[in-house]
């Protein structure tokens, strides 16, 4: 049984994991030093937990101790119960959702072990509508369609991404060593929880590391604007492919567009090309790529 | 030639289109009462002149003068000059782009004008590259492949719809009364300025309206996330089609997709329905939807 530990004070060390949700610099470095993240409101909360992350604590609203009760009963973390105002001073922003827990990220396998061990997914009910249990089933494939990010730096775009590849059938996401994080605290929003349902692991060697992925088997394709590229629904796929794309600014980095089996491009109208509008944001271009790849 | 004004008081009534241009509610209601937008940074401003929109007046840092002095000198209107500060205390935030301009909205056609009448469409060179002259064309050909949005409420997903609609070929936009502004500030940035390069129109008539577009020759199709809809890519097309895209919330109203000839869907994977990521956000759904009607 979890033990409800009023708190009023937004100095009390036992919040140092809360504080300053919105300084990306400060987070990035306590969330990386301790090995935590921050999940934020019941759904992603029942999520994080459900897919076996350990709960380091919770910090709430009192109104949502009763909501959330049959998830806090079987844990040993404290809950600490604060009023709003101190809910805000602590986190340095009004949290709407009310509910916030400090999770333990759990160990990324290498790129290798990610690709060629038949991964064991876990399926979540609609935790909303259904039962809120986790059913885990094994899955005996390995990977075929996946995607590889290159240095994105956005977290909105990291979770738009994540949450396009889960609905579109993407098996596994590959970051490159400095790609923003999936697990800070807006990728984990805007990913609506995909960020947990979608096997991922990171680079650590941006040179090499694209050969590791050829050698398992997949073929690598380089997404780029340069219209002179094959167009992506017409790109032989084969049996494994992986669609790298780059980042915001600058697309894929001329190292890996040389290192690609092929590039490929998402056409564009012949208007667009003179008018111009003649690129899609990432988020766009990562939604067609990942509709094609899953038709292919 | 235009008249170099130095400012430095932010309450200067002079400066009155630029106030306060994070509120929203503000913004919303002084840039429909006076008719005005405002267009920030060199590359937006250089294309709302260029699309025809007169020039209320500018507001920049002294910087900005030099490199846009082949703009400014034909230009009737004031040009402020003030220094950052100034900039600041008037925007209500930092205006890294360091020049704004207020621009008077062009008058738009009725929603049956748009879409019977062969438009003019306005050529724009990539005005960073090239000349930064702009070369009106005729089209032609009246509108074949459309979108109407529904009560949008996000600018951001508004202004990154027209980005995908520019690039994927839509030719006009039909906006339902209560769709948010294509004309704020973060709708024309996020758009990459595709809001001033696709013709659009507003409904007036949310219940009746959709009967002005099936009227002039167009098929409705509903985009829907019911996977037992008919899924896009095997939709029959037809000459004309209009596509229709729901609030981020809750899609479609039952009256518009009452009213549409078809509902189609995005497939989504079969993992996706078991693990609670089965749907698109809206601007990654009019991704795909906008690629699939440009190869149809």
């Amino acid at each position: 049984m979890a033990q409800l530990i009023p708190v009023s004070d937004p100095t009390d060390p036992r919040l140092a994991d809360y504080v300053r949700l919105r300084d990306v610099n400060l987070r990035k470095s306590l969330e990386v030093e301790h090995g935590l993240f921050i999940a934020e409101g019941e759904k992603v909360i029942r999520r994080a937990v459900g897919t076996g992350h350990p709960v380091r604590s919770l910090l709430m609203a009192s109104r949502w101790a009763a909501p959330l009760a049959d998830l806090l009963d079987p844990l040993d973390a404290p809950v600490y119960i604060a009023d709003d105002e101190t809910l805000e001073q602590v986190a340095g922003f009004q949290v709407h959702r009310g509910a916030l827990a400090s999770m333990e990220r759990l160990p990324l396998p290498t790129v290798e072990d990610r690709l060629t061990t038949a991964h064991r997914a876990l399926v979540l009910e609609d935790l909303v509508d259904h039962a809120n249990l986790d059913v885990p089933v094994q899955h005996t494939e390995p990977p075929r369609r996946i995607l590889i990010l290159e240095d994105l730096v956005d977290h909105g775009n990291v979770g738009a991404i994540y949450r396009c590849a889960a609905a579109l059938g993407i098996d596994t996401i590959i970051l490159s060593p400095r790609c923003a994080d999936p697990l800070y605290r807006r990728a984990i929003k805007v990913s609506m929880g995909a960020v947990f349902s979608i096997p991922y692991a990171r680079m650590t060697n941006w040179h090499d590391d694209l050969n590791i992925i050829r050698a398992v088997g997949f073929k690598l394709l380089a997404l780029t604007p340069d219209q002179s590229a094959v167009p992506l629904d017409k790109a032989p796929m084969g049996e494994r492919v992986a669609l790298m794309l780059g980042s915001e600014g600058d697309g894929l980095s001329s190292h890996w567009l040389d290192e690609a089996d092929e590039r490929v491009c998402i056409p564009m109208s012949p208007a667009a090309m003179t008018n111009g509008v003649d690129s899609l944001n990432v988020t766009a271009a990562a939604a067609i790529a990942c509709h094609s790849l899953m038709r292919s």
